[in-house]
């Protein structure tokens, strides 16, 4: 009874949540600028509506009463799901919420010019507060669920996920990585990569898109492609959204964005369809989900072996040119490069920008520095990890990502995680199935690749904690080792 | 007090419509097909969550408690259309709105393959029951508001118009509309028109029709322009959505469609910014938007000095051809033939289809006649006034409109309306600004013409009841007369 009225109402919130998704989707790829007040009023008044809904009185007594009815092992998940839903949005109080959201805005709003203008000290102005206002949300969110204040926003990205955990994990990375990056660099330095020669016209790149998606089976049936200033993966499941942005001088980069986001895509699309309404038929965490975008990029589309699947495609695209080679291409998608940017950063490369990121906000939120410490600690590292100097250069260096400015403090470290998990998943496919060279020479190879991400993850969608769904499928938790072999077996043999 | 609470709930509801607006557009643009159930379930919800916030048990209290208030006159008239809105959602039980929506989507739904079958019998199997609703909705309405059944639905489309006051209009129409008719098609028999040369490739219909809204002063910055199967104007004023459809044989309808709707979206554009949210800040009824968009594509564009502003438009869109003369644009695009499509009429035809389904509508409703009479009085009515023979053709007959299937009854007067308000406010413009001809011989010419309607139409939105905006417009209330002079001036003088 008390169960079937929580799913009422988690099926209410859904269809309130689908407007959102929508109107969020149409305001970054459709509304013209002039509209965006009444978006953002209209936008806003959902928030409240959707936190109003969740948190109502009449939701923690349905919660306690369904925990008391006999329900089957399914049942009994979802409302694991459910409490923690209702647990993180009930726990802080409105005004915080408020506050911090005003912080955010204000902060994140200003960051867009500051972050043009390497204006490190006009940011502070406004981060501060935003510091402030998040070391009390963990504080409240801390005292609430036992965990350590950093752990409780951890918790919110990738439940069950410890500091304790990512010590090791990241500690362990410090270990090997660097002189791992070292060594690729020194490899790869006489290799040579033909380039591509463009422009590649923005017609054509979308052909291409269309061609890949079409080819990692995304649903058209059930979502479309569109262009946006920073690529994401949005909508609802039946009606996923992703978009991408095309250079001309380039088509590497949407090439390869398209596909990413394919990976979240298709997670989406495979989730169970009786349950989509509910906390335990959505997507299992962010590092989950990065986990199948970068299982896609890769795992599978970085393989010497996709290549033969994506040069037909391209030629098709952009005519025959001599870097349309598959032993090129693949040394093109496989170059690494230590950069400032994160975003822009090689697989390899990637997790020493997490771990710096990491580091600095755990210390943030914990109290042991400051917000004016950032940049020292941020430039010791950089010349630690990728020996490059980013000392005075904020635009490059700690004003770079949007995460920090309205407070999403715990998230970094789900991109790392997800890379991990990709390692971990491909192994163990791999183990199953045959390696890629052998699955993607097969016809049906990519089919098979699929049905083992569609049986082993999107289908399970919550119906299990992180470290079960990780040992069905690959027979163990988290085991950072899969990564260290991926990258040493691609870049050094 | 009382007033301001509701403000403050109107503002509400004006977010949450903000969010449906959107996701309807959506849904006839971008949403592919399987999005559609779970995109109808969360637009239900929407709508519930509306009509609950609309009639909660405080505003009716509100209402009383605020018509007690000290109000200044605009407050008075807000508080006017805001109990218009409380009343027509408050009056119908649940369980006939519920009931009217089912069998309204059911009777929708089957038309579609039995308009294209031909079927009327089909057809009556769902239509009687949503007639049985609709008469059951106007006894109620009717009974709460002290007006006859049908009046009643005509009030929710056009506030204040009466049957009697039809009755008037559409049979003076019948007394000279037929002759008229006819005396058009003798005159236009031997007319001579180059008909431009096709195709008219996709891309270069869209620039035009780009180019042609620039001119109209279609503001980009808070609105778009995409294409749907049927065209219409939709989203939110601080962001208009227009759409159109092509036909690459034939450029005039979608330029016609395109001038039609931004006529429709620069009423939205130019509602007055601070009362938005409000009933009293929306377009005043159905028939004065129809007005507008009825003044842009009938009295402004189809005007034969309007023709030198669209030529070199046509013609940096397509080259030159000899049918893109003025003359013979002017011919092309006052052509008057009678036909069995509505939508496909002319201006001079279209009220015959007007009057024909305000007598069956009226009747239906009333109880004089019943579903299964519908043909024959159809095709009598369409021998009278067209000449044309419809009998057993329903798919082109009766079964044409999507408007009946979930019951709108009431709607149809309002097409015939607008272009009467439309005659008569270009009579008025024309007396106090000089005629088209001067007018659009003037660089600045389309300026004035978009300053008087700004000043008299758009931003009074619905300050004033019709009869008073029309009086203050043009110096009296509706009258029929300057359709017919418009008429006649145009198409046999
Ligand atoms: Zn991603
Ligand atoms: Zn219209």
């Amino acid at each position: 009874m008390s169960y079937s009225q929580l799913v009422d109402r988690f099926t209410q919130l859904h269809h309130f949540a689908h407007l959102g998704a929508i109107c969020g989707w149409d305001r970054a790829t459709m509304m013209p600028d002039g509209g965006n007040e009444a978006r953002a009023a209209a936008l806003a008044e959902l928030s409240r509506l959707l936190h109003e809904r969740l948190t109502a009185a009449e939701m923690s007594e349905w919660l306690a009463a369904a925990e008391q009815q006999e329900l089957d092992a399914q049942a009994r998940q979802s409302l694991v799901e459910m409490r923690r839903q209702w647990q993180q949005a009930s726990v802080l109080p409105a005004d915080l919420v408020q506050a911090k959201s005003l912080a955010g805005s204000r902060c994140e709003h200003a960051w867009r010019e500051q972050r043009r203008n390497n204006d490190w000290q006009g940011f502070l102005g406004n981060f501060r507060e935003v510091v402030a206002l998040s070391r009390e949300e963990a504080r409240i969110r801390g005292a609430a669920t036992g965990l350590r204040p950093y752990d409780s926003l951890l918790d919110l990205y990738e439940p069950g996920m410890r500091c304790q955990q990512l010590d090791q994990v990241f500690g362990d990375l410090q270990g090997w990585l660097p002189a791992l990056i070292q060594a690729v660099c020194e490899r790869q330095r006489d290799q040579h990569i033909q380039m591509p020669v463009g422009p590649f016209s923005i017609e054509r790149q979308a052909e291409l898109g269309r061609d890949v998606m079409a080819m990692l089976q995304f649903d058209f049936q059930r979502g479309r492609q569109d262009v946006s200033v920073h690529p994401f993966c949005g909508g609802v499941p039946s009606d996923v959204r992703i978009t991408t942005r095309y250079d001309e001088a380039d088509f590497t980069q949407s090439l390869m964005g398209i596909i990413h986001e394919t990976g979240h895509a298709r997670y989406e699309q495979g989730l169970p369809p009786s349950t989509l309404a509910l906390p335990v038929g959505q997507a299992r965490s962010m590092g989950i989900h990065e986990s199948q975008s970068l299982f896609f990029e890769m795992q599978l589309a970085r393989h010497p072996a996709f290549m033969q699947r994506l040069l037909p495609l391209i030629q098709r695209a952009f005519g025959a040119q001599p870097a349309f080679e598959a032993a090129n291409l693949a040394r093109l998608y496989t170059r690494v490069e230590p950069g400032f940017i994160r975003v822009d950063a090689d697989e390899v490369t990637y997790p020493t920008h997490i771990m710096l990121r990491y580091e600095v906000e755990q210390k943030l939120i914990e109290g042991s520095i400051e917000a004016e410490d950032i940049p020292d600690l941020w430039a010791e590292r950089m010349q630690q990890y990728l020996g490059l100097d980013t000392r005075g250069n904020y635009r490059d260096g700690c004003l770079q990502d949007i995460h920090w400015t309205d407070g999403s403090f715990g998230y970094f470290p789900s991109y790392t995680l997800g890379a991990m998990y990709a390692a971990q998943f491909a192994a163990a496919l791999q183990r199953e199935l045959g390696d890629f060279n052998q699955l993607l020479a097969r016809s049906d190879g990519l089919e098979a690749v699929f049905g083992w991400l569609q049986r082993n993850i999107w289908q399970q969608a919550s119906r299990f904690d992180t470290d079960t769904l990780v040992r069905q499928a690959t027979g163990e938790v988290l085991n950072p080792a899969h990564f260290r072999a991926h990258l040493t077996q691609r870049y050094l043999d």
